[in-house]
């Protein structure tokens, strides 16, 4: 099994270092764990993601998706910032209530050139997925050996 | 052809109802045209949509090309709030630059239950698609008739 | 957790009388099993299925998991021959060798208008996925109580 | 704009050559013109094509697509055997009828190692799209100069 050549808090400073607008309007966005192909990310319950009915916005998820992909490939590599998506694709299954979100990304391929993922989403504390997402990556010719 | 039933200032003043949260951080996303299946909008260049060297976010392109379909869409078949996003799916085809961003969508399918689209988004002046993405919406029973 | 209300025998028979065409050819796809918002499946190595390399082609994958799914969803829901696919999204990951192909389908969502399931496809015999794919399927309104 | 290196006649021998089994069963798939970031594709009406109540099926129209972007890559870079496809989504907007399918490939990115194109299917003479695809395919390192 592959195992991460970055820890939580390793890809946590990346971030905060390369990517300070992930925080724009109010910081979260939170890095749970980081695992062999894998990443668990939390999107906290906050006003700006709130739609009417007090559902969770589409791209709010979507970014925490992208982001869950980011982090699970980020930590399985190393600090690659040019690591680029080139594919995303969501079901939205069920619409999440006022609670935060839990995504849990699995890495299906990490390829020299290309990784894929898929990500599930639900509200914290339940199981059944608010969205279903695969996301596609393209890697740096000189990042993985 | 299929003609609006709501004019680009109908959708607006509709959206500035019941979607406030669209432009927390500052307003950004303009809807510039509806037409026959069709709408326009745009995207200002913001400091909150950066991404490191000077390109813009996947996430915000996403927001962008979900509001544009969900704008053709109304500018369709009325005001319809609760229209649901089912399905979202993207290429990220070039890096946009430093500029404002357009978003041209065309409706593939008006049906009774689901309406299918896609969208081309450009950096404003320029030819390229940057992103190119393709939704399905979920329409109530008793929205069209 | 839902109970399907078709055995697999059920299912195969209902094919057979509706999809003939699916055996064009010589008969390839088989259900190997169905239970609770799943299915598995597989398809036979076959000449008509190879490509250059001694490789499975795109289509033959594409053409089982929409099957999966589709089984998956008849054995919940009972025999609607006109359940139609909306929309299937596929990431071919790795080259299948000169094998059976087994694809096990998971629903992640049963509404009541739309189901949406995704299916991991592997080489008989190992475990990692050639191919993974996400689908929804449209239900007519008088198939689910 | 850039100029394809192949003619439609130049595609089709390479074809034959490397892909016989596309013809299993019948030769149906047919190029109708390859141009510029583009080609065209005409699928014929076929027994093993059919669908109940005489539509067309689903895994047909995905393999008319995947070859229609093979083809326009083709034409644009050269006979390169080993372009692999890494990504299809498709939307069925409506059920083709009893004619011949014709698909429209246009190429909206051309890199160095990921091409992306969409493809719309509709029934010959009709107007209306019945299926739209969109697809990456994986180029290898010495096919572009």
């Amino acid at each position: 099994m592959h195992q991460p050549v970055m820890t939580r808090d390793d890809v946590e400073a990346f971030l905060e270092q390369e990517f300070p607008q992930l925080h724009y309007g109010g910081r979260t966005y939170h890095i749970e764990s980081v695992g062999p192909l894998s990443a668990q990310l939390r999107m906290d319950y906050h006003e700006r993601h709130i739609r009417p009915g007090g559902t969770l916005s589409g791209p709010s998820m979507m970014a925490l998706a992208d982001l869950a992909i980011y982090v699970a490939i980020l930590a399985q590599i190393g600090p690659v910032a040019l690591t680029v998506t080139t594919n995303l694709s969501f079901n939205f299954l069920r619409k999440p209530g006022k609670r935060a979100l839990i995504a849990d990304c699995r890495i299906l391929k990490l390829g020299r050139r290309l990784a894929v993922a898929e990500v599930g989403i639900r509200s914290e504390g339940m199981s059944d997925l608010v969205c279903h997402a695969t996301g596609t990556y393209s890697i740096p010719s000189n990042a993985v050996s």
